[in-house]
């Protein structure tokens, strides 16, 4: 009996998602993949599985953690399972595509997580996202930025706050100093955490300007305004710093003239995602989820490691987190009908379900039991012919 | 640069789905979504990932050297990627939804093949199928063949072939004289094959009249009523080959009165899936394709070997080999709109969108390039207001 139930209990944060919870992911992936299209975006799906090395283009140790592995029966190479599409994504605009101006693609399909990621309690999720590649300049990011705050009005969230960084601040004060990737992957967790005492024991190797502007990140965050003016006089003078905060200045500008339903605020410190992205990052909250609904950025390396340098930004989510925070919908109303071979029932019923109508033939004279529909209405045969009633 | 070109080459079999195609694919998704919902089918969406024992429940030797493994590094158990949904669906009723009466079930979602299986090019597919849950009779059986050709309707498959068969026919035959389930997986692939050498060497040590019976199997295929008044004469008198008999009668007269777009058969050799399946079987042909479109029938034992016994029929299939015979759709059309901060700008695109257009901002000025949408307006100023014109 033991070996039975085993065979129904699922891995640790894998879960199934069940009637009516599943039709509301569903209803809520077509609303936003029609909300992408009529931006223009176009829709790409890649595959679950790929050579890890593809998978893991472009992107840090972080990833490769998180990937599943497997052997290629057919290669008898190592194949991933992904754990973000975006670098698929990235491969395609890069190769597949081959375009010279600018593409816009949006995708939606399931990743896995070898480990919970921090912050999560799910290890398979729907990932759905949109990456604009070939423009290098803001006005990419606030289209990316505007269309995830559409994304989420569409998904009922209406008080969003959304946090800006940009990798380009802390490449401006390491400014080539350290070589190392695994430095550099320590310093960003450090920042991360905020850790201020081993944050200079860090730094000790490091020149007094470029230690000091790595303890001046940690406090770096708050309304946009307060922010860079505090940035324009705490940090050093570098030109990719000055490029960064600009553009910051840019984009929260923008959002802010076009937005009504978000509160922006800077922490030059959230460098998290920092293993692909270059250039303006962002995170969005809501009052319901202690971690991020959504991230995104720049990221124009990517293409670059698949041999074509393309700009790149983009956003993702995961749809399941998303669908979990909006109410359950109504049950859709349906009509429950006899189970008879008779020719003017089965036209009946097929004339009620081309009209819309949800029709369910009670098979052996069952009671039907449903989650997702409300049996309100029963066809029943008055005199010749079948008439829908109330229940 | 041979490592970067490396980099974006996928594994044999495995293929992405580009722009235009992958909306092919999401419209007839949500087409026969939408179908089963008028049925009142249920959505569910079991994870890609599950331990191997879960996912190979009920299930027989061809499952388990299809599906790829790997190792839960939270539980140290083996995990499988799932090459079939059906078992999974299976466990979501019998276990998680635990209902009395008829459960009706639908679903969509990637599939992963270790082998690329016989007739098929890809290894990865977007299965997508229906069940029935809780209903012992042939009625079940018919919903399940009815929705299968409205399916494939659906897709403007207007001509198929519809082969049917019975696992109860071979298990009359048998009678529990062959225990081994080596032999019985190595006899269903003669019979596959309809390797008749083969098989009367197989079927030495069977009584004479068990041996003449597999051997008359091979024969018992073609027009329905001549398939099944044969089998009457050639095939021995046995309960369950009786009643397989008459099930088959059942379901083919049903579907013949209902059902316009569809030629019936009947093989009765024809034992592919027999892995599962312990009734009626089909497998739906369309003239594009050598191998089936669609299969599916009853498989009553998989509910019992996740410890609850529940009646089941159903089918499913390959959503991109079916978009894959559908006719690109026309392309949607799209406005241009240029890239300006301007606030009268912005707000005729919101407008224009909501309105269910798609409009695209150039970025960088740049010219708009897309296989999804056909540019043949754009908006421009006149005077202080924002039009559309023809390109």
């Amino acid at each position: 009996m033991l070996q039975i139930m085993n065979r129904w209990l699922l891995p640790e944060y894998i879960a199934d998602v069940l009637p009516a919870e599943a039709r509301k992911v569903e209803t809520l992936r077509r609303a936003i993949l029609d909300l992408y299209q009529s931006y223009g975006y176009e829709l790409v799906a890649p595959p679950i599985l790929e050579f890890l090395d593809s998978l893991l283009t472009g992107t840090g140790s972080d990833l490769n953690l998180q990937t599943f592995k497997l052997v290629d029966q057919l290669s008898g190479r190592t194949l991933g399972l992904r754990a973000d599409m975006t670098p698929q994504v990235a491969r395609i605009d890069a190769h597949l595509l081959n375009r010279k101006g600018v593409t816009r693609l949006c995708y939606a399909g399931s990743v896995a997580h070898a480990r919970t990621p921090v912050g999560s309690s799910a290890r398979e999720e729907l990932q759905l996202g949109a990456e604009i590649y070939g423009c290098a300049t803001w006005e990419a990011d606030f289209e990316a930025v505007s269309l995830l705050l559409e994304t989420l009005r569409v998904a009922g969230l209406n008080k969003v706050y959304l946090d800006l960084s940009h990798a380009g601040v802390l490449e401006g004060i390491l400014d080539g100093q350290v070589k190392d990737k695994g430095e550099v992957e320590a310093l960003y967790s450090l920042l991360q955490s905020k850790d201020r005492p081993r944050l200079a024991i860090w730094s000790q190797c490091l020149p007094t300007k470029s230690a000091q502007a790595l303890m001046a990140l940690t406090e770096l965050n708050g309304p946009c305004a307060q922010v860079l003016a505090d940035a324009r006089k705490s940090l050093p003078k570098h030109p990719l710093i000055d490029e960064a905060l600009a553009q910051l200045e840019n984009l929260a500008a923008a959002t802010n003239a076009f937005k009504v339903n978000v509160e922006l605020s800077i922490d030059l410190a959230d460098l998290r995602g920092y293993q692909y992205h270059s250039g303006v990052m962002f995170a969005a909250y809501v009052d319901q989820l202690p971690q991020p609904i959504a991230r995104g950025g720049r990221y124009d390396h990517v293409g670059q490691a698949f041999g074509r340098s393309r700009p790149a930004t983009g956003f993702s989510m995961d749809l399941l987190t998303l669908a979990n925070l909006a109410p359950l919908a109504q049950r859709k109303p349906a009509i429950v009908a006899p189970w008879t071979l008779e020719a003017g029932l089965a036209s009946k019923i097929a004339e009620l379900r081309v009209a819309g109508e949800v029709v369910i033939q009670a098979l052996g004279g069952d009671d039907v039991e449903t989650a997702e529909y409300l049996c309100d209405r029963e066809l029943v045969r008055q005199d010749s012919a079948w008439v829908v009633k109330k229940k």
